[in-house]
C-alpha cells in the first residue's frame, strides 16, 4: 500500500516555517511499513490544490493532507478534498460540541467567532476523529474507487498526538498484517562502526527489518516486524533484538521509542538513588540543560556551575591555579579538576565537567578548535576523555553534551 | 518569474531528515521576489524523478533541484535532468582538477575511489558552478524552451554557500531589476501586536514589501525592493526603515539577517564594558548556553550559576532562606535576590535570573506550570517580571531565555 504526502501552507512555500510534519510523518509511514514515494508542498489556492490533490490520488492509494484547515476563507483543503470525491459537507453536531466545549475548558468562550463553526462542517460519508489540542477535527474519506484522503490538522502538537492516537492504529487495520516496531538506541559507538557491526543482520533481514537512524552522536536501530498481533511480534523481534544485545551489550540505552539519553541517564541516576552536578565551560550551560529536559530530574541535580574563566574555575569548583598555569584551562588536569571539585561544591555522588575550545578560534597556547575535555567522577573513581570534533561552534558543543552524557552513562553502569 | 523545489533523497521520504533545504531556499526565493508554488520530494528512482521534474518543467520557469549529486549509482539527479533537456554529459577537465584539490587539501588523496570521478560529469552546454566545501558541482543547465533546471549539492553546508554566492546573483540577474532586503529584527513585542502596528503599511505596500516572519518570542519584518541597483533599493527601502524605527524605537535589534538576539546583546554588553552573569532554575543553562553562542562572549561572561534546589539559590547567590520559606521559590522575590546576589557573587555589574516551573507540573504551593519569573539587574536597578507561558515543557523553557534576552537587553539600554 502506498502513501503520499500533501502539506498545504503558504508559509511553508514562503520558507517562514520548516516543514517538521512531512518529517515526522515520513517516519511514521516508514515504521507502519508503508511505501511513502511523493511528498508535496503547496499552498492554500483551490485550483493548485485541486490538481495536486487529484495527481497524488493517481498514482497512491492513500493520501495525507495535512494542514489549511483552520477557520479562515483562506483555508481551503477540506473543501477541495470534498469536492475532488464528489462529497457535500455538512455541519457536524459532535464537533460543533467539542469545539464549544474546547473553548470553555480555555475560557476563552467570549473568543468564539462565526468563522469557527466552518470548522465543525464535515464531508458526507467521513469518519471523524476528535482533536484533543485545537478546533479542526482530523477527517478520514474514503472514495469508492478505494483510495482514500487522510485530513490532518497543521500545528504539530496537534498533528502528532492525533497521528499517533487515530490514524497509525487506522493504517494498521488496513493492512494484511500489523506493523510492530521497537526503537534500540546506542551510545558510546560511532554510526558507521554500529552499522558495520550488524551489516550481516541488515543484509539477511526480511521479517523482521532493521533500519538504521542517525542522531547526533548517537545511532538508533528501528527493528520492524509484521505480523498479525503484538504478541507474535514480539517473538518474531526478540532473537534480533537478544542478537542487538549480544553485540552492543549496554551500549544500548533503550529499546522505547521515546526515551532519551538524557532521561536514561536520569533514571540511572534516580535507580541508584545518587545526585550530579554538571562544570561545564564551552558548553556552558547546555549539559545542565539538557539534563533538565527530563520533568523530574530536580531529583537528581540540585545545583551547577558554569565556569568560563580562569577564575571561576579555581573559586567555584576549585581547580589550581598551578594547574591552569602548568597545563591550560583546556587541559585533561582541569577536567579532572573540575569534575571531582564540583561533586564536592555540590555534595554530589557524581559528577561532569567540560572544558574545551567550540570554536571558530582555538586557544591562545595553539590548542586547536574542536579539542574538547569531559571529565566524570562517580564516587571515588574519576574519568577523563580527550575528544577533536570538526564541527563548527554549536555542533561541536552539540557533540561534547552527548559524549558528556555518554561517558556519565558508562561510569554509573 | 516562478520557480519551482524539487528535493531527492530516500532519506528525506523516509524520514530520516527534516527538509531544511526546502525551507532554507524558500525563503531565499521569497526574499528574491521569485514565486514558488510548488515542492516536491522524491526518491532516487529514474522514473518518478523524469515524470516530477518534466511535471514541474511544464508549470514553472525555473525548477531547483537538490540531493542525488554524490558518487554512488544510486545518484541519479544529473543523470535524469540531462535526458529530460536532451543532453550528454562529459567529464568537466576544471571540476576534476577541483576534486583533486578538495582530497589532497583535506589529506585524503588516497580516499578518492573511480566513483568520485561521476562527480566531474556534466551536462553539455551548462554552467558548472564549483562547490567550495565538497565534491559536486552545481549546474546550471538552459533549456532552449525557456526552462532552466538548477541542480545543487544535498548537504546544507554545501547548498547555502553556494545558493548565497553563485545562484542567487545568477537569479538576481535574470529579472529585469533585482531584489534588495533588510530583517528588522524585534523583541519585547508580542506577534500579532507587531503585525497591528504595521498593518496599514503592509496594506499600502508595492516596492518595497513588508512580510512578517515569526521566530520563538521574536518578530521579523523582512523589508524587500526591487531596483536596478543597491543604492536605488537603499534610496527606497529607507522611509519604510524609518517608519518601522518611528514606531517600534529600540525594540528593533538589528536590521542584518544573520544577527541574532544573543549576538545584539553581548555587543551591547562590551559597548558597555560590562560583564553579565546567569542565576537559571527552571532554564538550568539554557540562557547561559545561548549567550554562549555568540562567538567571544567570553569577553562580557565569566560565571554563572544552576540553582535548581532551594539549598542551592542560598548557597551560590545568596537568596535568604527566609525569602524562600515565605514567598517561595518561583516568587517576584526569589526572582529579585537570584539576580542581585548572581550579580554580587560573579563580581558582573548585570545579571538575570530565572525561576518558574517548566512544567509538566505545577509547585506544591499550587502555583501553575508556566509561571516563570526573570531577574535582571544592572548596576543599582533591579527589574522583575512576571509570564505564564502555556506551551509544554521545552517551550516554556525557550520562551523564558527569550524573554530573558529582552528584558536584560532592555535594561542595558
Amino acid at each position: 500500500m502506498t502513501v503520499e504526502l500533501i502539506s498545504v501552507g503558504t508559509e511553508i512555500l514562503l520558507g517562514n516555517i520548516v516543514n517538521t510534519n512531512a518529517a515526522f510523518l515520513s517516519e511514521k509511514l516508514a515504521a507502519l511499513g508503508l511505501s511513502c514515494y511523493h511528498q508535496s508542498v503547496v499552498g492554500d489556492n483551490e485550483e493548485r490544490l485541486t490538481d495536486t490533490l487529484k495527481l497524488a490520488l493517481s498514482r497512491s492509494d492513500i493520501v495525507i493532507l495535512s494542514g489549511g484547515l483552520g477557520p479562515t476563507k483562506d483555508d481551503l483543503t477540506k473543501e477541495v478534498t470534498a469536492k475532488v470525491f464528489g462529497k457535500e459537507l455538512y455541519e457536524d453536531a459532535h464537533t460543533r460540541e467539542r469545539i464549544q466545549e474546547y473553548f470553555d475548558r480555555l475560557n476563552r468562550k467570549g473568543m468564539i467567532t462565526e468563522n469557527n463553526w466552518k470548522q465543525a462542517m464535515v464531508p458526507e460519508g467521513a469518519i471523524v476523529i476528535d482533536n484533543h489540542n485545537g478546533t479542526a477535527p482530523g477527517i478520514i474519506l474514503e472514495g469508492e474507487n478505494g483510495k482514500t484522503a487522510i485530513l490532518l490538522p497543521g500545528p504539530p502538537n496537534e498533528i502528532k498526538p492525533m497521528f499517533e492516537n487515530d490514524i497509525a492504529p487506522y493504517l494498521n487495520r488496513l493492512q494484511p498484517e500489523g506493523i510492530y516496531s521497537k526503537m534500540v538506541k546506542i551510545c558510546s559507538i560511532g554510526e558507521s562502526r554500529a552499522e558495520t557491526m550488524v551489516a550481516d543482520l541488515m543484509e539477511q533481514q526480511s521479517n523482521p527489518t532493521l533500519a538504521p537512524y542517525a542522531k547526533t552522536g548517537e545511532v538508533h536501530f528501528r527493528v520492524t516486524a509484521k505480523a498479525k498481533d503484538q504478541e507474535t511480534a514480539d517473538q518474531l523481534m526478540q532473537p534480533v533484538l537478544d542478537e542487538l544485545f549480544r553485540r552492543f551489550g549496554n551500549n544500548i540505552y533503550t529499546t522505547e521509542e521515546t526515551v532519551t539519553l538524557e532521561e536514561a541517564v536520569v533514571n540511572l541516576l534516580k535507580e541508584k538513588n545518587m545526585t550530579v552536578t554538571t562544570a561545564e565551560s564551552c558548553t556552558a550551560g547546555l549539559l545542565a540543560g539538557r539534563i533538565m529536559n527530563v520533568p523530574g530530574a530536580s531529583d537528581v541535580y540540585n545545583e551547577g556551575y558554569i565556569t568560563y574563566s580562569n577564575d571561576s574555575k579555581m573559586k567555584l569548583v576549585g581547580v589550581q591555579e598551578e594547574t591552569l598555569n602548568q597545563y591550560g584551562p583546556v587541559s585533561v588536569e582541569t577536567a579532572y579538576e573540575m569534575a571531582v571539585g564540583a561533586a564536592r561544591a555540590a555534595g554530589s555522588e557524581a559528577a561532569v565537567s567540560v572544558t574545551g575550545y567550540a570554536g571558530p578560534d582555538g586557544g591562545a597556547d595553539g590548542k586547536p578548535a574542536g579539542l574538547v575535555y569531559v571529565g566524570c567522577c562517580v564516587g571515588d573513581k574519576v574519568r577523563v576523555e580527550e575528544f577533536r570534533f570538526s564541527g563548527n561552534r554549536n555542533k561541536n558543543r552539540d557533540y561534547a553534551v552527548v559524549r558528556a552524557l555518554t561517558i556519565l552513562r558508562e561510569e554509573l553502569l
